[in-house]
């Protein structure tokens, strides 16, 4: 593979060279890579939403297992689902990084190429890209710009008692692909160390991951639910709060009763969870409603809906209801299978602890 | 001094400590930090300005003399400059932080309280604070959002033939700090080498940095300027071009005679630099002239005028003609004081180099 340092074309050489085929597609970009600022357009009928994110190599990623071009997929889609989140849709992204020397002109080519494609699936504009050097590892920081209809944006806040709680998708898919590449990643380390050759090390197979091919995918390629959106506006259904999950279902629903002062009551049979996840937890031993109430990175979306919407939302495909909101009074309760209640506690990912 | 460890409050207490006195100053300001997103609103007769910028320990920041404050400050400034230079006046700022182990919440106290330091000298609302962690050092991420009025960004390639070429402030100041920084940094290493005992080390002197605090401040708290945006409105002069030098005098005209297939002629006596900044470069056996055109960090405006407002443009206060726009074929020149013409280069500062 060729490998071409970066130092050859420079920090501006480097910019132009990954971000000048870029072409424009939103009539709300009127300027993008290649001046002090990104230059938007929003009309007076709408909200501009702007979220941002950092991520660390050796903290939010590893890239012993996740290729680049995933990695730049997933860091832009990470954003754009927290634009969705607010009920809008994003427009731009601005992407900065920065790199170690190990890192040469063709791995920025793969990252941009899994950037491009995230953004080319839901219609976004790359408009700022900077690179500069690290130390040590890769840092990479996106910043997603979208709009939603003035008055509309969901924020965390509005939930109300007898809403209905409803989630996107399946969840714990994720966080169990996590587990696996890194029980894979742990094997394949044990091998290289125990191998008494180059030809032993070089006969080390690469792992089977058939059957599983979902949970990788879950993993190393979410995908940000603006089908969800569009599928809510078009059922004429404005739900009155709403977040992605990121750091796993608890902790996201106490935040939404946190700040709409409200408790709630979820109901384990409802969580949706796919079999590959299922089989996988039984495999490693785990508790299957803690992985899919904890583990993060599933990236679908959580929301409240006013319990007149009730038929309406049934109807959506994809979305299933996982419970109601109570009185502040009540807490926030999971109701087993066997009908135990159990509170709800956030011991979701937090990479400060 | 106390020390918190961040781990007593995680990331969303620390992100809450830090960010909840904040007051929302712009109408424009809908939502703040709290949500998914930010959410701003912005009149039809506007258009938004974005920019970003991704500040790595080692690389763009010596904490060992840069106090946190100063950072916190200079982190927010560099990245309002970037508004001023489309001509615009910043609203908002996100900040996305990635801590190692070694950091504590006190330290973030510091940084946060010159974050606002700079936003409420300038009327910028802290829109969004994101915290992480990091493996090693610290990564400071900012996006700053503002407005322009609709067709009045100004883009590096508008300079037009026989425009003059303006700069505010004076140049090389910034970078005869750092130099300054680092020569005594050296020192002290030194002296610590040296010492033989606890009491020899305790013992060593701070520098006497007398004469030189403006050197000091350009390189630790340098200003973004507002002023001269507002006054160039107040005179009802449009610059046809305009960039803030972050990169150097000639990394900065070389980009706008590129993007303005243009050439221009500049001038050694017209250059402003201060009296500390000439006498540090004398003392340091430096060439002042290659200081004040690539040294960095001033965060001055450089722009263009047409030659119709060379009498407003010269009343402007902190303003100075330095030299004007040619037709292409005559390349990029500084003219010296004995009238020789050289070619300019960009030698400014290149992290990927």
């Amino acid at each position: 593979m060729q490998r071409t340092e970066i130092s050859t074309l420079g920090e501006f050489g480097l910019i132009k060279h990954l971000t000048e085929s870029i072409e424009i597609k939103n009539p709300e970009t009127k300027y993008g890579v290649g001046d002090d600022c990104a230059v938007l357009s929003y009309s007076d009928d709408k909200e501009v939403l702007v979220t941002t994110d950092l991520l660390m190599e050796g903290v939010h990623f590893d890239l012993t297992y996740l290729p680049l071009k995933h990695l730049g997929y997933k860091s832009a889609m990470v954003n754009l689902s927290d634009i969705y989140a607010m009920g809008g849709i994003p427009k731009q992204i601005t992407v900065s990084l920065a790199l170690s020397k190990r890192f040469c002109i063709e791995d920025m080519e793969d990252f941009y190429d899994g950037l491009r494609l995230a953004c080319d699936a839901h219609g976004v504009d790359i408009v700022g890209g900077d690179t500069t050097s690290s130390r040590t590892g890769l840092a990479i920081s996106i910043t997603a710009i979208g709009e939603v209809e003035k008055g509309k944006a969901i924020y965390r806040n509005g939930a109300k008692e007898t809403d209905l709680i409803c989630v996107s998708g399946d969840l714990g898919g994720a966080y169990m692909g996590f587990q696996l590449l890194e029980r894979e990643k742990e094997v394949y380390y044990q091998q290289i160390e125990s191998a008494k050759s180059d030809a032993e090390r070089m006969a080390i197979e690469q792992p089977d991951f058939s059957g599983r091919e979902y949970l990788l995918e879950r993993q190393m390629k979410p995908e940000a639910r603006r089908d969800i959106i569009l599928a809510l506006r078009k059922a004429g259904i404005q739900p009155t709060s709403m977040m992605d999950i990121s750091d796993g279902l608890s902790s996201e629903l106490l935040h939404i009763c946190t700040q709409s002062k409200c408790g709630c009551r979820v109901y384990e049979d409802r969580i949706p969870i796919d079999y590959q996840t299922a089989v996988m937890a039984e495999e490693m031993n785990m508790n299957l409603t803690t992985c899919a109430l904890n583990g993060g990175e599933d990236y679908e979306l959580l929301f409240t809906v006013p319990i007149a919407d009730h038929e309406k939302v049934e109807q959506l495909e994809g979305v299933k209801l996982i419970g109601h909101i109570t009185k502040p009074e009540l807490g926030c309760a999971l109701i087993t299978r066997d009908g135990a209640e159990f509170e709800l506690k956030a011991q979701g990912w937090n990479p400060l602890k």
